[in-house]
């Protein structure tokens, strides 16, 4: 394990996209999304997708000379197809373009179809409440789980992100339909643990906390067992009729890598125009209070709202530096040094 | 258990409520919805909350003079005080609202507050998509489980709803943010039998599967542990800053009632004019033939999409009749006898 700086680390990561054919500001607005997911914790859709966009990028499978166009448009909600260029900037775009719509009408909703692989999905909900707004923004993505009662993989993980603007920290969730992800699982099984809880099923239909059966029968948990999966597929039709898209059914025949092809809703609102910008505080702030004070349970970790772990990471690695893998800090490394 | 048919049970409600004080159209409009429910087989909130509802108008919880009032707007976002006028109507009244204004802007968000409660949610996504509009809805309700890492009840169970429209029938979720209501744990304790998953902590807590000590210490599971945890606190929060309502930690404090003061989002959208009804339909066939195609689970019990059971409950209890409990039946017969 190594710690990079946050500017170092994003301009690392700026090179690897140069050396790919990217444009110069388009490669450090990607690379920013990046290292900020990395400095947050989240390094398994920050430093570690580097190497796997710019192969997608090599492949063909994500257009870097696309942009957003427009579809439709009728009143706060505007259709755009992605064209397939890079997810991160689409996602950017699509954000920016709904906040300026909700500053004039409350709400602003972009429908984006056609995008490719958003990364971490909590980038635009930061992003959002940084500047005072509030998001709800989902994705779909290919399928990898079973619909409840089934066993074949047919549901997207569709992650789901909220966020609710608060000076003293931003509330910001950021949840994948799926009980854990397999990265989760591959960590927990290469440490030789179990899950802390049963995240799916082997192949004979067990529920187990081993993760290795599941990872083999790639039967892994819906969240709340029939609850997120029906969530699951309420966001994915949801998504793919308002952005005139394709849903988890298309996508899996795609077959161009991760997400690519998806569809993504995009709400922003205003809440300064709205209750006003005391009152959206004074609101967050007594809900984070009330859950700071409970009781914690035995051998419990302590009451965390949604988006605290982010931001304290966040604190703590600005701060230390970025806690990378060597292996994907020097793969990175390659990318960057390519051409150079 | 009896069978009733749905003129005889709505004529039945609609007596018990008229005879608390409610107008004759008002009563008929609410008993229509609790009688709605029950068809679905939702009679937890349907025949089962009348005589509560009486109850709470009794007390003087519920204001059945107030209507709901327009506090700000703001292009396709409006405030309103719903003035602890019965839930169903208020929300009703919403619903409708925030259709109106997405017929001519796309979307329409209502953000209603101090409002009372609203029985089934997806009694408003059907009701939306039954009009061929997209809903997202959900309410906030007083605590009834720890946050994640808690011991002490302090998150609510903020019913979140969304509907799709679809000729072949409506795809229409409806969830609760614990993995089961107090009323599971109750009839599964009756029946001597255990949850099928373990349903939250007994006061020591361990994770049990057995109802009984789960409701002595109320710690009952969020949906998918820590995410649901997380959901439930983001819709709170949203719901709260958008209608510049009262957050779970307030309705904890107003101590009438289920519900009563919550704040509730009705978030509508016309995909008619946006994708166009064809293209919904073919999107929204493909989803759900797509999960119909899947190969069912060992001792599955096939696969459903989320509002496939309420729908063929429907059809079955409107030939059949609506099945109730006798000792429930015969109480709402005697609230509606009562003066007449």
């Amino acid at each position: 394990m190594a710690l990079i700086s946050f500017a170092e680390m994003q301009n690392v990561i700026a090179s690897a996209f140069i050396n790919a054919g990217m444009k110069e500001q388009e490669a450090q607005q990607c690379a920013r999304i990046h290292t900020e997911s990395t400095l947050d914790g989240v390094n398994s859709h920050g430093l570690n997708r580097v190497a796997r966009f710019v192969d997608y990028i090599g492949k063909g499978w994500i257009n870097l000379a696309a942009k957003p166009k427009l579809v439709k448009q009728l009143g706060a909600v505007e259709i755009y197809d992605g064209g397939r260029a890079p997810g991160v900037l689409n996602a950017i775009f699509s954000t920016d373009r709904a906040m300026q719509m909700a500053s004039q009408q409350g709400v602003g909703i972009v429908a984006l179809r056609n995008t490719t692989h958003w990364m971490r999905g909590g980038a635009y909900g930061w992003r959002a409440a940084d500047q005072g707004y509030v998001a709800i923004s989902w994705t779909n993505t290919e399928s990898v789980m079973p619909a409840w009662g089934a066993r074949d993989t047919r549901v997207g993980n569709n992650p789901f992100v909220m966020a609710v603007p608060r000076k003293k920290g931003h509330i910001v969730l950021d949840m994948a339909m799926s009980q854990y992800s397999y990265g989760k699982l591959q960590t927990t099984r290469l440490k030789g643990r179990k899950l802390p809880f049963p995240g799916g099923f082997d192949k004979e239909g067990n529920l187990t906390d081993e993760p290795g059966p599941i990872e083999a029968s790639m039967r892994i948990l819906p969240m709340g067992y029939w609850k997120g999966a029906g969530f699951a597929i309420m966001l994915d039709v949801l998504a793919a009729v308002l952005s005139e898209g394709a849903p988890t059914n298309a996508i899996d025949k795609i077959q161009e890598g991760s997400c690519t092809g998806c569809s993504q809703i995009f709400i922003l609102i205003d809440p300064a125009k709205l209750g006003g910008e005391t009152f959206t505080e004074e609101i967050a702030d007594s809900v984070v209070d009330y859950m700071h004070e409970s009781i914690p349970a035995e051998n419990g970790t302590g009451v965390l709202y949604p988006g605290e772990n982010a931001l304290s990471t966040r604190h703590k690695q600005m701060k230390e530096g970025i806690l990378v893998d060597d292996g994907v800090w020097s793969e990175v490394l390659t990318l960057a040094a390519k051409k150079g």
